[in-house]
Order: C-alpha cells, then sequence, then structure tokens
C-alpha cells in the first residue's frame, strides 16, 4: 500500500469506515464551492469533448483583470502543486533554499530532477518566525529561494522587511525567488503582506496562487503563478503536457473569480473563527502556534492522537513527518463555528 | 504569442472569429460526452471541495474490473499526457527509441529531462508500416522504446508478430516497452492489436491508455497506465504531485465505464465513416495514408491548404511539423456523417 504523506485522506477513511470524516486535515474553505462554480462547471460539462484551450485565454484574461496585471504574467497550471513540479523541470536548479518545516511537494518536486535542498530550519521555540540569519545562505550558488506565506504547516509569516530583505538579496544574487501565497488571503490583511506590487521590478520574482483553499476547489485542481518575466512562464509552460488545465477547471475559475460576497463572508468567517480555535485549544493543553491562515499548528504529547480522533471520525494531520517537527505536532484547519465546536469537544474527549 | 503544436485550438479559432469551427485537428469521438459522464460531472461538482483521492481507488477498481486486471495494475494521470510526462521523470531514461512521425509529447517529455531520442523515420512509400529493421535498433543501451499503436497521425498499426518481436527484444534488453493504445478502441478489431495479455509475463511492459479520445472526455484529462509491475507504477506516481487527477475525472471516469451502448455506437460509427472518409479524400486528388482509427493521414500539394480550409471555418491537422513528414501531409479526424460530408464539401470547394 503506497504511502499518503499529505492530510486530506478521506477516502482511505471512507474505505475502511464505510462514510466520511469530519476533515480537519486539509486546509479548505469550509463555506464549500460557491454556487456559481458548481453551476459552471455543471454547464460546462457537455462542451468537454474539446480539448482544453493550453493556453487558457479567457481565464488568463480574467485573472490578470482582476489582479490588474498584464495578461502574460499569469501562467496557469494543475492546481498550485503542478506549477511547483514544472518549475523544477523548467528551470533545473542545482542548489534550492527551503525552510523546514514547509510545503512537501518543494522538496519532491526538487529532488525528483537531483536538485540539492538546503533547509534552513525554523525554531519551535521562535514560534518558526525565520530569523534575518536566513539571509546570509542565499548565494551566488542559491538557484532558487522557495517560501510559503503564510507558511504551511506553521501558519506564520515572515516579517515584511525581511522579506523585501530576502527578494532583494535573490536579486542581487541572480537567484529565483518563487513566494507561494496559496493561503494569503486567509491573513487579516492579505494586502500588506502580499509581493504582487514587486514583480514589475523583480523578474526574478514568481508568486504561486491558488483556487483550491480559498474558492473549496481542490478537487477541481488549479493554481496559477505570477511573474514579470513571460519568457520564463513560457519556459515553464514547456516544461509539461500542453493540457494540464481541465476545461472545467477552466470555466470553474472564471466563475470563481466573481464570488466577491462568498469572499468578504470566507474572510470574516476565518478572521472570527481562527482565534476561538486557538483558545479552545489551548484551553485543552496544546501548545498552539499562532498563525494567521485558516489552519493551526499546535502540540500536544498525546499518545496516538491522530488515532483517536479518526477513531471518532475526526481527520487532523499528523505533522511528525515535516522536517524539524517532532511527534506531537499536529495541524487542524480552521473550520465552520458548528464544525470546530465539534472538533473541540472530540478533542476534549479523546485528550 | 507562444507556438501550439498540436490540434485542437478551438479557442484560438475562436479568439479570431467569434465562434467554433468545426474541428477536424483534433481526434475525438464525435458522439460527445456520454450523458452519464455529463451527468456524473455535474452530481460530483459539489463535492470537490475534497481534495482528489491520490491513489483514484474507486477509479482504478473500476478500470481494473472492467479490464480484467489487478488493481495495482493501473496508475491514473491527469490524461495520457501527463503520464507520458511522469514516465520521463521517474524513469530518467539516457537513450530512447521512437518512430517519427510519432505523437511529438514522447520526445518533448523526454528530452526535457536530457534523454536522447533516436527516431525510426516511417517511410511514405511503405505507407509509414515499421519495418523488421527496427529490431536492429533495440540494443542493451536502449532504456525505453514508446510505440504508439495504432499511431498518430499515421494511423497505421505494427505487424502482430513484429510487435511481438519487439516485446521479446525489449525483454531480452532489459528496455522498458511504452505501446500507447489510446486509439486501440477505434480499430476495427482493438482485441486482436492491442498487448494486454502480455503485461502478466512481462514487467517491463507498459500500455497507455485514455478516456479522452473514445468518451469524448478531452477537456476532463483522464488516461492510465497498465503494467504488472506495481513498484514501477507507485514510482510514476512519486513522479509527480498528489493530486494530479481531479474528482471530477474520476467520476467521469467510473461513469464513463459504464457506457456500453455508447461504446457500441461509436465503434459501429467509426468503422462505416473512415472508409467513406478515404474514398472522399482520395475522390479530391489526396493520397489518403490506410489508416486505421478514428483520423485519417492525406498528403495534398495545394498551397496553404490549413489557411483555406480555416477561413471557411474548418480546422485540420498540419503535419509538416512531425519529423518525417513535409509540407502537405495533413491529418483529419473521422466524424460523424454529417460533418464528414460538410468537411469533404468544404475541402471540394477549397481544392
Amino acid at each position: 500500500m503506497p504511502t499518503l504523506i499529505h492530510g486530506g485522506d478521506w477516502a482511505g477513511f471512507a474505505a475502511e469506515y464505510g462514510r466520511l470524516p469530519l476533515d480537519f486535515s486539509a486546509n479548505i474553505s469550509p463555506l464549500g464551492l460557491p454556487e456559481g462554480v458548481r453551476d459552471a462547471i455543471a454547464s460546462a460539462a457537455a462542451q468537454q469533448d474539446r480539448y482544453p484551450d493550453p493556453l487558457c485565454r479567457s481565464l488568463c484574461a480574467a485573472i490578470a483583470e482582476s489582479r490588474g496585471l498584464p495578461e502574460n504574467w499569469v501562467l496557469c497550471g494543475n492546481g498550485a502543486a503542478n506549477l511547483i513540479w514544472r518549475l523544477a523541470i523548467a528551470e533545473k536548479p542545482r542548489h534550492a533554499l527551503l525552510v523546514a518545516p514547509t510545503f512537501a511537494e518543494y522538496a519532491s518536486a526538487l529532488q525528483s530532477i537531483g536538485c540539492e535542498v538546503q533547509e534552513y530550519v525554523l525554531d519551535a521555540r521562535d514560534d518558526f518566525a525565520i530569523g534575518r540569519d536566513f539571509l546570509d545562505l542565499i548565494t551566488p550558488e542559491t538557484d532558487i529561494v522557495l517560501l510559503c506565506e503564510p507558511n504551511n504547516p506553521t501558519g506564520r509569516t515572515t516579517d515584511r522587511t525581511l522579506l523585501q530583505d530576502v527578494l532583494e538579496s535573490c536579486r542581487k544574487n541572480n537567484t529565483l525567488l518563487v513566494v507561494d501565497e496559496c493561503f494569503n488571503e486567509f491573513l487579516d490583511d492579505p494586502s500588506a503582506h502580499t509581493l504582487e506590487s514587486c514583480l514589475s521590478q523583480n523578474p526574478q520574482l514568481l508568486i504561486l496562487k491558488a483556487f483550491t483553499k480559498w474558492y473549496a476547489m481542490a478537487g477541481v485542481r488549479l493554481g496559477y503563478l505570477l511573474g514579470s518575466s513571460p519568457d520564463r512562464l513560457e519556459r515553464l509552460r514547456r516544461a509539461g503536457q500542453p493540457w494540464a488545465v481541465s476545461g472545467l477547471a477552466q470555466a470553474a475559475g472564471i466563475a470563481a473569480l466573481k464570488e466577491k460576497e462568498y469572499s468578504r463572508a470566507l474572510h470574516a468567517l476565518i478572521a472570527a473563527q481562527r482565534p476561538l480555535m486557538a483558545a479552545g485549544l489551548t484551553s485543552l493543553g496544546c501548545r498552539v502556534v499562532p498563525g494567521e491562515a485558516n489552519y493551526l499548528l499546535f502540540y500536544h504529547p498525546a499518545r496516538d492522537l491522530v488515532g483517536a480522533l479518526r477513531r471518532k471520525g475526526v481527520l487532523i494531520r499528523d505533522c511528525s513527518n515535516y522536517t524539524g517537527l517532532e511527534q506531537g505536532w499536529y495541524r487542524c484547519a480552521v473550520r465552520s463555528p458548528a464544525e470546530n465546536q465539534t472538533f473541540l469537544r472530540v478533542m476534549q474527549e479523546v485528550l
């Protein structure tokens, strides 16, 4: 049986128990697919006898318009993860700098093409914040730096001044900087943290975004890269099959961008629920990292917490397979008020 | 503007003309998505807030059952093309043997990881049949052989005895043989040509299949590999993101396998229309290769045939960018009786 290293394996639970779990192991909007997105998928179904547009022309135009950027600064992928693998294949970096813990696909993709991955191990005593000594590791030998902002699974963002200094150091060292902003919208103030305004002056900067989490479209698969070097994006487009983004995902993405009310409601929901979840976990004796996204990293020494919750129908993410995290670290999503209350109640029963 | 090397660019036509073309440049079932598949997509839409099952458990079980093979002999991908790229990344062959012309993604994927591609150039005088001298090129240095059966764009199959000899030579030389059977079902006698019965004795054989063409699901993206080495399939699964196959594609695939009447009707349609199309093209002065699939490769010396047809709203595939084919070679799909008559009428007007 293959080992699955990520969360979200509802299908494995369903195969074992014959029903669906309450899934706190994946970080997805608790509001479900926006109705407009569901309708768009259903309407588009009959036209899927055509190959998808390999250039995602209409979708790229809609994304570009929504962000106020040129159309040729956008490259769509089959989920953000697809673009991470394309990056590895297209750029073939030899030396990469990552933090640890972080999203596991960066290292998987880079190592698949023989790239040496250097890890800056974050310290639990600093609540997994990146220190200024990170800058010392960016040298002319560093081909690529990948940062996840907010980081997954810690939920932490890097100090804005330090982030700018990383960008500047990458520019000086001719290093590609990829900032994964897939969870940016879940921050209390997304615009204060995104590096989008730096794109025009920094062709060596790429920003990774996804529809997956915000619009609860994880099963549809849709992500994109933003960058001010159309040549680089075109190289990335060629580093994989031409039809990676399905026609259904293209239709869903265009519909999602119109969901202003959904976005407003989701932002308010997460901002209200995150502190309640953190307080609830703390009161249960967990050490909670002050995360800023729609998930929380916490520590509890109880044995077999994942198994005990699973037997009660609740999935959380065991984080002990992340570099830099030992047994006892877990990640849970922030979901709807009712789901969060259920989660905290089951946690209490188990602990 | 990026160059698109494949057919099926209806979106480029629509951007220019503001309407959809009559698309004979992509080789897709003219019956459209089966109703059951459309319904399955619409029903599954609301559940796409979950990540797709990375192991495609239900879909693999359904494919395995439909083909009478073990479940762990099946690996699903985001279209067959996704699996071709995974093959390159997972196996990292150094020397590959292909025929020319053939599907362009094989060479694109192999060359992306630095593989040297040797091409056995097929001869128009032999109607692009593979000769027995192909066997001489398979040596212990050959890491992988890729054959497309029937071949795209020629529509030709390899003599069954020769195909078995290729398989045997690959076994002796420890060479991975990948047979792309994406168009196998369009043959008059699919079971007489597939190598599926050879899988159990040949762990170095992989068979590539797709839902794309037969079930008109090109926009949904779903393909799969069959092989009797579960270890190899697991390596391939890890050579890319875990969630390549969308939840929508998994639901669509399961529904498609139930479409027995669709399949019967499609097989009868193509078998009846292919000779009519070939006769029609021949009567217009084209040299038609005796193709066996749902498309025909033909030659005509008229200048700018693609442009002239396009201006009349019809797309065909200009094949002059294939190795081994010069200007004047084109590929057209075999579609419904009404569409084929329209196509031949427009061809007549243009020539």
